[in-house]
C-alpha cells in the first residue's frame, strides 16, 4: 500500500563510536532512517511500519541509496509534529468539550470506552471515547483537562493509538485505575472536581476511583448529562429493527423456566433479596431467549430487567417489540408472576426508584455490570445486595445439554468455512492477487453459506506479515497487505449462528518459514496443547492455569501481551464473560465453553496466534473424582509446515494426533454431508498423524533391527 | 499409644444388598466399626485414628473378632456425646463469656486467632481463640452467641479441631468471611449487634464483614475491652527479656540507611503521605535490625513505629531496652531526623491521635497488617493513605546481596543437621526404639550445634504413618508413634540462625513402600521440580504458577489442601509474607526467597510433603531479557527408594541430577569443614546421579552394546 519511494539521502555519523545515529531524511516528514553498526561497517536501517530494510557499506560522509516508507505512527516530538494520514484532528471537539467542562465547573472529565450496560463491544452511538480521541480500539479510558488530554489503553492497542491520535493526546500505557488517578493528582489542583457520566461507570469503577482519590482532596462528581454528547452533533441514532425470539429447536429452557430458576436463586439467597436487577445486555437476552442487533456483531438490544418474585419489568424500546413477541412474553392482559411488563428503556431510573421506595425491598445487583447511575438510586444500604456477577451470568455460564450439543454442531459447520478459506488461500496466494481484505471477505462468505449463519461474530482479523504483530488488527483499504509466500498470515475470525457463536484463529505460511517462526509457532501450539490436555479439580480458576499457555514460550524468553481465553456461548457476544482465564473469571465447571488462544508477536515482523474453543468435561483419573479437562470443539488442523515436532513431548504429540482423529471423524462426516470432496481431501492430507521426529523410540527400533540383522547373520554363519 | 483391645462383637446386616452397615460395638463409646462388602463376603473394617483393620469372612448373623482402638475424634451425635481425652471442656468459660456479652448488649462475639499485630504465630497470652475453643491450630476464627458457638478453620486443621473441641462447638469448614457472615445472619436476629475487638481485626477484615453485613440489618460493634481477657483469669503476662541488635556481620544496611530508604519512598509517593505507620512485628524488627523473643520460634517483640520525615517514634515496652541499645538507636539527647524516640507500647493510640490532629498530615498504612483500632483513629479520610502492604514489607521482600549470601550459608549448615537426622534414623529405626518425639528432639539438637543457631523456627513436625496425613501435626506424649520400617515418615523442620531462617521437609520410608506411596511421592517431587525449573518473566505472581506443583498429582486425581509456599528470610518468622504462592502475595523479583512445598495426604494412612527453599535469580533465555527462575538453596537429598524415575520427564531427571551435583559441591565442602566423614559418605551415596529408568536412552545404549558384541562376534568368526 505505502508506495516504495527510492530516494537519495545523505548520511552522517557524528562520532565513530556511536553505534546508532540518525540519518537526515531530505524533507520527507514521517519517514525515518537509522544507522546501525559502527564507522565504515555501518548499516543503513530504514524503519517502517511493515518492514525493516538494511543497507550495508554506508560510510561516514557518504551518500546512500535507501528505500523509504511513510512513517505510520505520529511523532509529536518532531517540529512540527508529524501526523500520519490515519490520525484524527481532535482540536475542535476538544475545545468544545472544554467549554462544557467549564460550564459544569469540573477540572477533568473521564470518558470510558463503554456504554450504559458496560458492554465490551458497543454501538457506534456509544463510541464517545473514539469520537473524542480518534482511537477506535475496543478498550480504553480517556481523560481531558483544560490543558491536557490522555488516553489509557493496553498493549494490544498502543500502535493503533499512535496511528489514530493527533498530538493533542498523550498515550498512557498502565491501564490501572491507580495510574489514571496518579495522572489526575498531577493535573487537577487540590479541591478540584473530576466529572464522570454515572451511566458509563460500574459501581466497581466508581469505587476504585473513590478509594484512590479519597485521601487526595480531589472529588469525583457524577455529571448526569454526558458532555461528549453535547459536542457530538452527528451522533448516530438508536438502531431500528424489531427484536426476535430464538426458535424452539435451539432452546431447552423456555424463558418462563429460566425466570423460575432465577427466582429460586433469589429465594434461597441468605441475604433475602426481593428483586434482581439485570443490566448487562446478555443477561436480559438470555433470560427471555430474545435477540436484537443494536451492536455490530453482537445480537443484543438495549435493555434492563427488574425481576421480583411476582413481577417482571422489562425495560426496552417498546416500539421494537412486535405483537407476536408481546404474546410470547405474556405482555398483554396477563395476570400472575409470569407476565412481562414492558417499560420504556429511558424510564429505568424512575421505575427503579419507585420500587426501592417501597418498604422491605432489597435489590440484588452484580457489581461488574451495573452502572453507577442505577446503583446510586438503591439507598439506604440495607436495600442493596451485591455479588460480583448476577445469578443470571453464573447460571448462563454453564451450558445445558441442548446448548452444548448445538454449540458443538455450530463449530463443525464453522470448521467447514475455515477449511474452505485455508484451502483456497493455499492455491490463490502464489498467484499473487489476494490481500488481507479479499481473504477476510472470502471466509465471511464461506460462513454465510453455512446453516443458521447470522454473520461474523466480530470483525475478521486477517493479517499478514507485520500487520499480524498487532494483536487486534483488522484490515482496511489503507493497510491491507498483499498475501505472499514470503510472509506468515494470521486469520482470527468467527461466526454467529442461531445455535452458537464461534471464534477460531489459525496462522499459516505458504512458503518457507524461518527457524524462529517455526520455533515460535510450535511453542505457541505447545501452550495451546498444554492447557487443553491438563486435568484439574472442578472449581479450578482459569487464571491459575493460564501460564501453561505461556510456559513453552517463557522457556526461550518469549511471551504475549494479551489474555489466554474467554467464554463463548450460544449466539451471544463473542467474549462471553465471566468464563475464561482472566483474574476476574469464575471457576471452571462442566459444561462451560472457553477459548484458548496463546500467541507470539514479533513487532514489525510477524504475529502468531492459535485459538480454539473448548468445552469443559469430566476427566477420568486413576485415584480421584470430580476432576475435569478440556475437549476442543474447534475442528481445523494447524499448519504442519510450522510445527517442529522435535520440540513436542510425546504427550503433546499424542494429544495432537488424537485431536486430528476427532477432526477427521466429525468434520469428515460434515464435509461428506455437504458434498465437499476437495475440502475433505485437503482436510485428510492436513490431519495425517505425526510421527515422533528423531525420537529415541525410532532410534531404538532401528538399533533393534540392526541387532536382529546381526543375530541373523551370526546364525547363518555359525 | 492407644492400646489394642481385642473384643468380641456381634454383627448384623439388615439387608444383603447393603454394601455398608454399622456394627454394634458392645458398650465401648468412642470405638467405631464398619462392614464393607456385601452379604457373606462382608469385611469387618475397624476404623480408628491411625489404622484401618479389615477382617474378611464376616457372615450375616455371625460373630466376628475385631480389634478396636479408641476413637480419637469427638462424636457429638452419639448419646451421650463421646469426647476423646484430648477434648477441652469449655462449658464454664463459655458461660462466663456470655455474661460479658450480655453486659455489652451484643448478640455475637467474634474471636480471631491473631494478635494486635495480626501475626500468624502468636504469643501464649494472645491465644484467646485457643483458650475459648480448646483448638490450638494456628488459623481460625471463633464466634459465640448466647446459644451457639462455632469455629471456622481450614482443612489442615479439621481433624485436630474434632479432637480438641468439646460439643459446645460446631466446626465450620468454609473459612471465607462470607461464610461466617451467613452463619451470623442465621443466628443473630435483625437489629442485633456483633461485637469484635478492634485490635484483632485488620481494617480489611473489618471492611469485609461490613460489606457483607451492611444490607442485613445487623451491625458490627467495636468493643474496646477484650471480652475473652475478662474471663481468662490465668492469662500469661508480657514476656520478659531484653531486645537484641543484630551483629554487623549479618547486616549490609544499618537502621539509619533503611530509615532513609523508606523515607525516600514516602517522599516519592504521589499521594504525598507525611508519615508511615508500621504495625506488623517484622516491620519494626527489620527497620531497626532488632530482635526479641516474645513469640515462640519468632524473634519478634511487641512494637509499632511511626516514621515521619523528621521524627521516629518507636512504641515498645521501654523497660526491655538496654542502655546500650538506647545509644545504638540514638534514643538519648539526640537531635535531627535520625533520633529514635522511645514511647510506651500502650500509648500508641494516644500518640497516633496527637499526630493525626495536626493539620496537613497524612499517614500511610498497609491494609493487611494494620489493626482497626489504629485505623479508626486516622480521620478524616484525607489524612489516610493506604496500600496493601507497607513499603517496609515490599522492600524487605527483596534481599540485598549480604542477606542473600548469609541466607544461603544458613541453609548449608542447616542441611548438615537434617542429613544427620536422616542418617541416624536409617540406622536407629530398625532397632525399634525411636519415636516421632525422639526424632524431633534429635534434629533440634543437631541444629543447635550449628553456628549461630537460635533454636527451631517452628515446632518440628515429626510424623509417622497416619499422623503425617495431618498437614500441621506435631507430636505430643499422647500421639507420638513409634517409627517403624512399615510406615512412611515426614519431618518438616527449620532453624533460626542469626543469619537466616530455614524450613525444609523430607519424607522417607525405611522399608518397602507400596506402589501407591511411590507414585504419590514421585508426583509430589515432580510438582516441586516443575515449579523449581520453570522460567518466567520478572513480575510473575506465584499464584499464577503454583498449579505446576499440583499438576502431576491432578493427572491421577490427587491433590493437597494447603498452599504451595511462603517467603522466608533472615532471622524472621518462618512464614515471611508477602512473598510466596498465595493469591495475596506480591510478584516475584530477583533476590526473593520462598519455599516450594507440594504434598499429598492419604487420610488415616500416610502423608507426603517435599519442601525446599529457593531463591529467585535471573534466567538466561534464547530470545528474551528479564526472565527469572528458581535456585534451590535447601541441600538435602530426597529418599531414592520413593522415586519412580520412569514417571519423570528427562527435563525433570536432569534437574534432579543437577541439584544433586550442587548438594555434593556445597554440602560436601561443609561436611568436610565440620569433619563429618560418615555424613559425607551418606550424602554421596544418596546423591548419586539417576539414570533414565527404562528409558529409550538406556535401552538404546544396551542395544548398542549388543550390536557391538554381535559385530565383534561376527568379526571374530568371519
Amino acid at each position: 500500500m505505502l508506495g516504495l519511494l527510492p530516494l537519495y539521502i545523505s548520511t552522517y555519523i557524528k562520532h565513530k563510536q556511536y553505534s546508532t545515529t540518525a540519518l537526515k531524511s531530505e524533507g520527507l516528514p514521517g519517514f525515518e532512517f537509522m544507522i546501525k553498526g559502527r564507522g565504515s561497517k555501518s548499516i543503513v536501517e530504514v524503519l517502517a511500519y511493515d518492514k525493516i530494510f538494511r543497507y550495508s557499506s554506508c560510510n561516514v560522509g557518504t551518500t546512500a541509496v535507501a528505500a523509504a516508507y511513510e512513517r505510520t505512527e505520529r511523532n509529536c516530538s518532531a517540529s512540527p509534529p508529524y501526523l500520519p494520514s490515519t490520525a484524527v484532528n481532535t482540536t475542535l471537539r476538544l475545545q468544545e468539550l472544554r467549554v462544557q467542562m467549564l460550564l459544569q465547573n469540573i477540572s477533568a472529565y473521564i470518558i470510558p470506552g463503554t456504554d450504559s450496560h458496560l458492554s465490551e463491544y458497543i454501538a457506534p452511538r456509544d463510541a464517545r471515547m473514539a469520537f473524542m480521541t480518534g482511537f477506535t480500539g475496543s478498550a480504553g479510558t480517556a481523560v481531558v483537562t483544560q490543558t491536557k488530554a490522555a488516553l489509557w489503553t493496553d498493549s494490544r492497542y498502543w500502535v493503533q493509538a499512535e496511528r489514530q491520535m493527533d498530538c493533542n493526546w498523550d498515550l498512557e500505557i498502565d491501564v490501572s485505575v491507580r495510574s489514571v488517578v496518579e495522572w489526575l493528582i498531577s493535573e487537577v489542583p487540590p479541591g478540584g472536581y473530576i466529572g464522570f457520566d454515572p451511566f458509563l461507570f460500574s459501581l466497581k469503577t466508581q469505587g476504585d476511583y473513590s478509594v484512590f482519590l479519597e485521601s487526595t482532596n480531589r472529588s469525583l462528581m457524577s455529571v448526569p448529562v454526558n458532555l461528549v454528547d453535547q459536542v457530538w452533533t452527528d451522533r448516530p441514532p438508536i438502531p431500528p429493527g424489531y427484536l426476535t425470539r430464538l426458535p424452539d429447536r435451539v432452546i431447552k429452557r423456555s424463558w418462563e423456566m429460566k425466570v423460575e430458576h432465577i427466582r429460586n436463586q433469589i429465594r434461597e439467597n441468605p441475604y433475602e433479596p426481593t428483586a434482581l436487577l439485570l443490566s448487562a445486555l446478555d443477561e436480559t437476552a438470555w433470560l427471555f431467549n430474545l435477540r436484537g442487533n443494536d451492536i455490530p456483531y453482537n445480537p443484543f438490544f438495549y435493555s434492563y430487567t427488574l425481576l421480583t418474585m411476582d413481577e417482571i419489568w422489562l425495560f426496552l424500546h417498546i416500539e421494537r417489540v412486535t405483537e407476536e413477541l408481546k404474546v410470547y412474553l405474556n405482555a398483554a392482559s396477563c395476570s400472575g408472576p409470569l407476565c412481562v411488563q414492558l417499560k420504556s428503556y429511558d424510564s429505568v431510573r424512575e421505575h427503579l426508584q419507585t420500587y426501592v421506595d417501597q418498604p422491605g425491598v432489597k435489590v440484588w445487583i452484580g457489581t461488574e455490570y451495573t452502572n453507577y447511575a442505577l446503583y446510586e438510586i438503591i439507598t439506604p444500604e440495607e436495600k442493596l445486595m451485591t455479588s460480583t456477577y448476577s445469578p443470571v451470568l453464573t447460571t448462563k455460564a454453564v451450558k445445558d445439554e441442548t446448548e452444548q450439543r448445538i454449540l458443538r454442531d455450530a463449530h463443525v459447520r464453522d470448521a467447514v468455512a475455515v477449511v474452505q478459506l485455508l484451502m483456497w488461500l493455499e492455491k490463490a496466494v502464489p498467484e499473487g492477487k489476494e490481500t488481507e481484505l479479499t481473504a477476510a471477505a472470502y471466509v465471511n462468505k464461506c460462513r454465510s453459506k453455512q446453516k443458521d449463519s447470522r454473520g461474523p461474530s466480530f470483525e475478521t482479523i486477517s493479517a499478514s506479515g507485520p500487520n499480524a504483530a498487532l494483536a487486534h488488527y483488522s484490515p482496511s483499504e489503507e493497510t491491507s497487505r498483499r498475501l505472499t509466500v514470503d510472509e506468515m498470515y494470521l486469520v482470527d475470525s468467527g461466526g454467529q449462528y442461531l445455535d452458537g457463536t464461534t471464534d477460531i484463529t489459525r496462522t499459516v505460511h505458504w512458503g518457507t518459514p524461518t527457524a524462529m517462526q517455526k520455533e515460535a509457532f510450535t511453542r505457541v501450539l505447545m501452550g495451546n496443547i498444554e492447557i487443553s490436555r491438563t486435568i484439574f479439580p472442578s472449581g479450578t480458576r482459569g487464571v491459575n492455569m493460564e501460564m501453561l499457555g505461556r510456559r513453552a514460550l517463557w522457556e526461550v524468553g518469549l511471551n504475549y501481551g494479551h489474555g489466554t481465553g474467554h467464554g463463548v456461548g450460544n449466539f451471544f457476544g463473542v467474549h462471553e464473560w465471566p468464563v475464561g482465564f482472566q483474574s476476574n473469571n469464575i471457576p471452571f465447571r462442566i459444561g462451560m465453553f472457553t477459548s484458548i488462544e496463546p500467541g507470539y508477536y514479533k513487532e514489525n515482523d510477524f504475529g502468531i496466534r492459535i485459538e480454539d474453543v473448548v468445552v469443559i468435561k469430566p476427566a477420568k483419573t486413576k485415584y480421584g473424582h470430580n476432576y475435569l479437562t478440556f475437549e476442543t470443539v474447534s475442528l481445523v488442523p494447524y499448519d504442519r509446515k510450522l510445527i517442529d515436532t522435535s520440540l513436542l513431548s510425546s504427550e503433546q504429540l499424542q494429544w495432537l494426533n488424537n485431536y486430528y482423529e476427532t477432526i477427521r471423524k466429525l468434520l469428515g462426516a460434515e464435509l461428506d454431508n455437504q458434498g465437499l470432496h476437495e475440502e475433505k481431501k485437503w482436510m485428510l492430507k492436513h490431519t495425517e498423524a505425526f510421527m515422533e521426529s528423531g525420537s529415541s523410540a525410532s532410534a531404538c527400533s532401528s538399533s533393534l533391527t540392526l541387532i536382529a540383522l546381526a543375530v541373523t547373520l551370526l546364525h547363518n554363519i555359525i
